[in-house]
This record gives C-alpha cells, sequence and structure tokens, in this order.
C-alpha cells in the first residue's frame, strides 16, 4: 500500500483543500502496473461498472433482437445528463420490446448538470424515468427480460433473473465474490457492491484484452466499449468528462464515472484497466485523478496523449465575475 | 494536534466516503476546550467569517443612518439562497443609500439551492447580482462607503477602505497578521485571508465574550449576532442548515457556512468561538461536523439541547424511489 494521490484545489498562492483517492491500475493477470493507495480496500463501483451490466443484453442476443447500434448500446451503459436526445433514445429502446416509461423501476430526478435541469424547468418540464441518468441501462435490463420472457416488475431487485446474471457477470469479470455483507442499494435501486478497487480494474482489463474471459463474453465487452468510444455523448453527455476523456483518444480509451469519486475504465492497446475511488466521493477530484493516471501510464508509450491528458487533470477556477481564484491540480502522480 | 475527526457516508452495512475535518473551540483568551486535527492549519474563512466584514456597517454608524433593523443586520451576515425575499431586501439596503443593482461587483450565479433556481428559470428569470448569495453583504459594504463619503466604485479591491476596514476587523478578532502571502480571491471577488482554525475561533470567542475587544465593536458583534439568530432566514434561506442550527436553540447559538467546508460561530452563553474546516471542502460533512460538535461542547452543559444537535448531525439517505441507502455519520467526537 502506496501514499494516497492528492487533489489540490489551491486559491491564491495556497491549497485550500485536499482530496485523497487510490487507483489500481492493473493488467489480465491482476499485476497492479500502477497504483497509489490501498488497492484493497473495498469500493463500490456504482456507476462506473455499468458497461459489466450491460453484457447480458448483448449476450442473450436482446440487443441483436431489437436492432441495437452502437448510440443504443452506449446509452446502455450511460449515467446520462438527460438531454433530449438521451430521453428519446431510451424510450425508443424501450418501444422496441413493447415497453412504455412506466415500466422503469429506477425513480426520477433533475438532471444533475445545472443547464439541462435549468432548460427543462424553463419549457415548464419536470423529471421522468427516462430522464434518470440510469433510464438507458434500465431500458437494457427491461429489453433482455422481455426477450428471455422474464416478468418485468421487480426486475431492480436482487433476486430477479435479470439482477442475479449481472451479479454473475461482474464475480466473473473482477474474480471476485460478492456476498451479502457487501450489497448496497443504488441510487436506482439495484444493487451494488464493495468489492477491491484492484479487483474492479482486473474486471477492466480482462474486458479489454479478452484474456481468461470466455469468447462470446469478451466479443460483448469489445462490442460496448467500442459503441461507448463511437458515441461517447449517448453515455454521457454535453461537456461532460466522460465524454471529453474519450474524445481525447478516440476509440482508443474507455472511462466511466461511477458517484461518490468513482472512474474506471481500460486502455486496450496496453491491455490495462483501471479502478480509482475518491476517499470523500468528489467527482471534481475523481475527474482530475482519471485525467492524471491516464498521463501517467501513456506517459512513455505515447507522450503526446499524455500531455492531453495532463491537460484535462488541472483546471484554472475563476469567480462569478471570472477571476482567476485557483485551480484544481493533481499530486502524487 | 489531535487526530481529524471523520464524517463517515454509509452505504449498506459498508463506509463508502469518508471527510476529514478539523475543529477548533475556544474561550476568549484562546484557551482550547474541544478540538479536533490540526488547529494551526491555515483555512481560508470564506464566508464564515461575514459577521466580521459587517462590522464597519454598524460600527461606522451607517446601519444607523439608514434604518436597518435586524432583517437588514442579518443579510448583511448573510449566504443566502436568493429567494424573492433575499432580492427584494438587498434592493432596499441599496436604495436607502440612493444606489442601484448597478452597483454590485458581486457578480452573479444561479441560486445554489436547485428548488430556487428551478423556480426562478420556471418564471423565465435569470441570476442577477441582487441574487448573488452574498448581496447583502455587498449591500453593507456600499452603504457604508456611502454613509461615509467614500467612492463607490472598486469597493471590492483590497486597496480600497471598505476591504482595509474588514480587513483591520478581522486582524484585530482573530489576533492575527494577514498577508498578501495569505491573500486569496472569494467568490464574490473581495480578498479572503488564510488564518489558523484557532485564530477565527478565538475571533468569533471573543465576540461573544466581549473580552478583550473594544465596547463599540463589542456592541456592534452582539448587534449583528442577536440579528442573525433572529432572523436565520435572510442570513440563508429555506431548509438551510445555518437557520436548522440557530433556530435549535433560538438566540443562543450562532452559527455560519463558509465555501469549501467552513463553519464557524459562539454559544455566548459558554463564552466559545468555534471554527471547523471539512479537509476536502464537502458542505454534507462541515454540516455534519458543526452539528456533531455542537453536541459535543454542549453534552454535560445542557444534555437536551445536545441531543438536539446530535440529530441534526446524522441524515438518513434516500435514493430517487425513497430506499434507503445508508446515512451521514460524524465520529471521533
Amino acid at each position: 500500500m502506496t501514499d494516497p494521490f492528492v487533489i489540490e484545489i489551491t486559491r491564491g498562492a495556497r491549497v485550500e483543500s485536499r482530496h485523497r483517492g487510490a487507483v489500481a491500475v492493473v493488467d489480465a493477470a491482476g499485476r497492479p502496473v500502477f497504483s497509489r493507495g490501498d488497492l484493497e480496500a473495498a469500493i463500490f463501483p456504482r456507476s462506473a461498472v455499468k458497461i459489466f451490466q450491460a453484457i447480458p443484453l448483448v449476450e442473450s442476443g436482446a440487443a441483436d433482437a431489437y436492432g441495437f447500434g452502437e448510440r443504443e448500446l452506449s446509452l446502455a451503459c450511460a449515467s446520462h445528463s438527460g438531454e433530449d436526445g438521451h430521453v428519446a433514445l431510451a424510450g425508443d429502446m424501450l418501444a422496441r420490446a413493447g415497453l412504455e416509461e412506466g415500466a422503469l423501476e429506477c425513480g426520477c430526478h433533475w438532471p444533475f448538470d445545472l443547464p439541462v435541469a435549468l432548460d427543462l424547468a424553463r419549457r415548464g418540464g419536470a423529471p421522468r424515468p427516462l430522464g434518470n441518468n440510469c433510464s438507458g441501462k434500465h431500458a437494457g435490463f427491461l429489453c433482455t427480460a422481455v426477450h428471455l420472457g422474464e416478468a418485468t416488475a421487480g426486475y431492480v431487485e436482487a433476486g430477479h433473473a435479470v439482477q442475479k446474471r449481472v451479479k454473475g457477470v461482474i464475480e466473473a469479470l473482477a474474480r471476485t465474490r460478492l456476498d451479502a455483507d457487501s450489497c448496497g442499494t443504488d441510487g436506482c435501486s439495484i444493487a451494488t457492491y464493495a468489492a477491491p478497487l484492484a479487483a474492479f480494474a482486473r474486471g477492466f482489463a480482462s474486458l479489454a484484452s479478452g484474456e481468461g474471459v470466455e469468447p462470446a463474453r469478451a466479443e460483448a465487452g469489445r462490442r460496448l466499449m467500442a459503441a461507448c468510444m463511437a458515441e461517447p455523448w449517448d453515455m454521457s453527455g454535453t461537456g461532460r468528462a466522460c465524454a471529453a476523456l474519450m474524445q481525447a483518444a478516440p476509440g482508443r480509451v474507455f472511462a466511466k464515472t461511477g458517484a461518490e469519486g468513482v472512474f474506471c475504465g481500460t486502455v486496450p492497446e496496453l491491455g490495462l484497466g483501471f479502478a480509482l475511488k475518491v476517499e470523500d466521493g468528489a467527482t471534481r477530484a475523481s475527474e482530475a485523478g482519471v485525467a492524471a493516471t491516464l498521463a501517467a501510464i501513456l506517459r512513455d508509450h505515447d507522450p503526446a496523449l499524455s500531455e492531453r491528458y495532463d491537460a484535462l487533470s488541472r483546471k484554472t477556477m475563476r469567480n462569478w465575475e471570472g477571476r482567476e481564484t485557483g485551480e484544481i491540480r493533481p499530486t502524487g502522480f
């Protein structure tokens, strides 16, 4: 266990706030090639493993049966911003399986992104299940259930076949057992299981390399990753970090955020997977930390790309009048 | 230096995220009666010292000249939510000095409280300087300048008489020197100076007890504190933590939040001042931490009140469907 990385928030010449975090970058055999902090600490991966959760949609044949292309597959892995295009596409996915919005059991919330929420309010709109950041994932769950002839009601419960399949995929990819003690309820009501950071990183390395993964699953994972990298907006939204991280190296880096300061992803050409958790759960720090991690692991391999990630890891902070107040800067990488 | 306090965010049976923080509770002589973490670490107090910044408004005679009552004095110490009542009152304060909204140099932002921002958007509104959370403080600055015959333009600059007076008050109360090295720019464009946590706590103890403070200043401080405790909504807004903390013990506790995880305040009947900073800047943790601090220092003095603060320090967290997911709980108090 090494020291954590630290994301500093400065004001004037001083550090005002500090975020500590851990990150594991491993190969498909689970060997760490870069790490900071405690890799064995159990973390809840939250939405950062949505791509694992979407694998049954492809493996089951549902995605093909309903004619899903890259946009739909990307949305099935998304924590989207609830913009009009996301809402429409999630509704279309449900419609292909003969379902309506009422089938969703994810609940609803105002879009997390303030401009999107304000725009919705301005138009007299209100939160709806299709606008939930997880609606694409839930549409994927429902389509899989319908395709396999399963009941759709209660698909969010841990005992439903949909969730059992998802749990099985995560256990197999991360090579870890997820038990009741490590189970929590996620924002969208499905189960989320805590496991070591290194285990999730290994799951992503396996997905990226295909090593030790049965061919159909490896193919499903590759297809989902390719879809997200090709259509990053569907997986995130306007101005979002996941999109910026993937657009910096089109088709070469997959990165997905999760609530409470988590980020997971892969650099397929290096055969590496990564998992990152900021101790205090801050998104501003996980976004800086994941960019700094990518800069570090790409430094020798592709210096120019490494510099692009280094630039993404730093941010000048300004106040309401546009005056510079400080910066976000990663240390310990 | 003792261990920091820790605010845990749980999910299921596990801790998902952790916030570390430091808190100093001292008497007017600067003697710590309760502390966690590093009391000598310099922190930016941000808006938590707005009551210090409002002292010249009263000391100068401007508050009386313009007929300001408790609501106006509370707003002059506020980080308000930008609700209609706040906007109107700030505008009224300016009008009494013959000024208009355009005199404000604080910039503008959408209200931080989502329901208030959404309501504004729904009505076709937009951010305006009077809705800036600091508009009451800035109205106080401007009224003081007009009353003293000073130029109003540039009142946010460190070299302007308004800001020099504010700096002098903070230096005198906190018994510390604020130099250029410790200077940062705040969200509303005025200077904010870093100083040890214990120094700010002592400043609040001095304000609460009047010990070692010249009588006119002590009286100004008492009047501002009384105004905030009498009109907590003007100092904060609907559903805000500052209001809840003060309403739990009407007229007996003063507490004010600052950006990046700061809280300062006093328990006048104990002659104590406090200052708290969460390392990572999280508001959810500073709110839990200040309530836990009040519970700790009131435990022997008033067990029933201590229990009310203990209850305020814990919070059950629920997801979009209302399912319980975990809790916010302070440890190390």
